[in-house]
């Protein structure tokens, strides 16, 4: 299968390393000049569960797209704010048959997706595998993971089946999601929770769950996030997603760990996704005449701490 | 006149020193045994606008209340979450003629007050004289003030009038005011915004007033705050208070300063007076049934970052 990978980071590269080593002709985009000059000049490297391998690949950047490739499927791994100008810059690799695959943390991706493809094409999904990225051209790939996806047009299950076979062939442990919208809700709202509270508070997961007030704030995001998912049918267990996140705080578990958000903006000064999480349920909440004010106000405060410190 | 001090801190001070040097009866309760020790042993030591003084006062602690000495007119200057026990603990020195006047920064002190003491015998007020405590016994006075103050039971005015009299022959510029309540929940819509919103981002006022979402959270805040004011007769006119409020983050004002809940959290790791400023809408806000989740959400990051510096 011809695949895409727009977005080589980290986790652009675990896929694009075991999608080619599963016998696909996978081609790497992205806007990294020393990561495609390292990847042209040495293959992408990776420490594999504790094996150096260096896989070629063909990479361009997103200002010299080929007109000549169109792609069976393209996974986008962007930043979730990069999406809609990686989705604008690739167009030519966008045929009447290709698909596209969305396994990005967040709400709402597929509307911006759609401004470039058809439902019919689009197929939304989560995943749990990790990378690491090392430095230009460098990653580290380590653990066990899964994917679960779904078609978002109805009709279009045995596409998102097929989808999911080729993944799984790949060894990425892949399989077809009956309610792929209450896996992504549910995720959503760990990091509409975590990531931006630890983020504000500045503590890891354990501190912010020892913390008195945080089952009143998680709460009532949660309620926040149910409410907006309700208006697309979604019916979100607010106890059991609460308690979901509660068990994060386990500091024998991830507790001791930032979240990635942490990691961008007090760690590193970079902007963050808060717009494509919190941000999101705010913007749909408006739509659905849903009040969101926490998620509102976070929002609002994660900016005002991309401000502070002068985040890109 | 017959005058206790309640609470002997930095501004306390200043108004035991101007009172009892305007000729009154002066006696001050404080809970800080090194305080009282230093007053007993050198009297309260002072650095007025640059003159160095020190003046003599009979000084209790709060385990040692006389009960011989009843009071015209009690100043309560506690902090806010120890005003409940201040009262309880000096009771012996109310009589029936004790009026009780109340300057503190917040919401609410009157609930508090008329546990102990008649509403007709409750004023309340509003200050912007300064002081600070240096340490044990010494302060420092610089600078211009005024007072104004109310009395809150309708036919009380007079009483009211006399009091501002009494301050301002002790020449603390106070003077009798038509609406306090206005005055208060104006000044409290300043504290309600900065002090929270700069200790939770970490922020000066000037630098705060320059993130991109200052304006939108300040006009959330401050609607709440009038919200809650409308239900109890108080018209806050939203524009002029956020306009005032964005005067402050004038860097040649007081834009480079910390508010105090910054200092006292951040700084210093004490325990804030939230639950009297935005905590005390949120209390209201439940009462009246009128939302207030900003004012809910910035209460209990201030809780959580209490917790997480382990405040006292």
């Amino acid at each position: 299968m011809k695949i895409v990978i727009a977005g080589a980071g980290a986790m652009g590269s675990r896929f694009a390393i075991m999608l080619k080593r599963g016998g696909n002709d996978v081609t790497l985009i992205d806007g990294w000049p020393a990561h495609i000059e390292a990847i042209r000049e040495h293959g992408l490297r990776a420490n594999l569960n504790g094996e150096e391998i260096a896989v070629p690949f063909s990479i361009y950047s997103q200002n010299e797209i080929p007109t000549t490739v169109q792609a069976d499927l393209i996974l986008v791994f962007t930043k979730a704010m990069q999406l809609d100008q990686m989705m604008q810059t690739i167009k030519p690799m966008i045929g009447e048959q290709t698909k596209v695959l969305c396994l990005l943390n967040g709400i709402g991706h597929e509307d911006t997706i759609e401004k470039y493809v058809s439902t019919d094409k689009i197929f939304l999904g989560n995943t749990i595998w990790t990378a690491d990225l090392i430095g230009p051209g460098n990653v580290r790939l380590f653990g066990d993971g899964s994917v679960e996806l779904q078609n978002i047009e109805p009709g279009k299950e045995e596409d998102a089946r097929q989808l999911a076979a080729v993944l799984a062939d790949a060894g990425l442990n892949a399989s077809y999601s009956e309610n792929i919208r209450y896996s992504i809700y549910r995720k959503a709202c760990v990091n509409g929770t975590l990531n931006g509270l630890c983020s504000i508070l500045n503590v890891n997961i354990a501190q912010f769950g020892q913390t008195s007030t945080a089952r009143a704030m998680v709460q009532t995001i949660v309620e926040e996030f149910a409410a907006v998912a309700a208006h697309e049918s979604v019916e979100l267990d607010v106890s059991e997603v609460v308690h979901h996140i509660e068990e994060t705080y386990d500091p024998e578990g991830i507790g001791m760990h930032y979240p990635s958000m942490y990691q961008d903006l007090i760690n590193n000064h970079r902007k963050t996704e808060i717009d494509y999480i919190n941000g999101a349920i705010s913007r749909k909440g408006r739509k659905y005449q849903v009040p969101t004010p926490y998620c509102d106000f976070l929002t609002q405060m994660i900016h005002a701490k991309e401000d502070i410190l002068a985040a890109e």
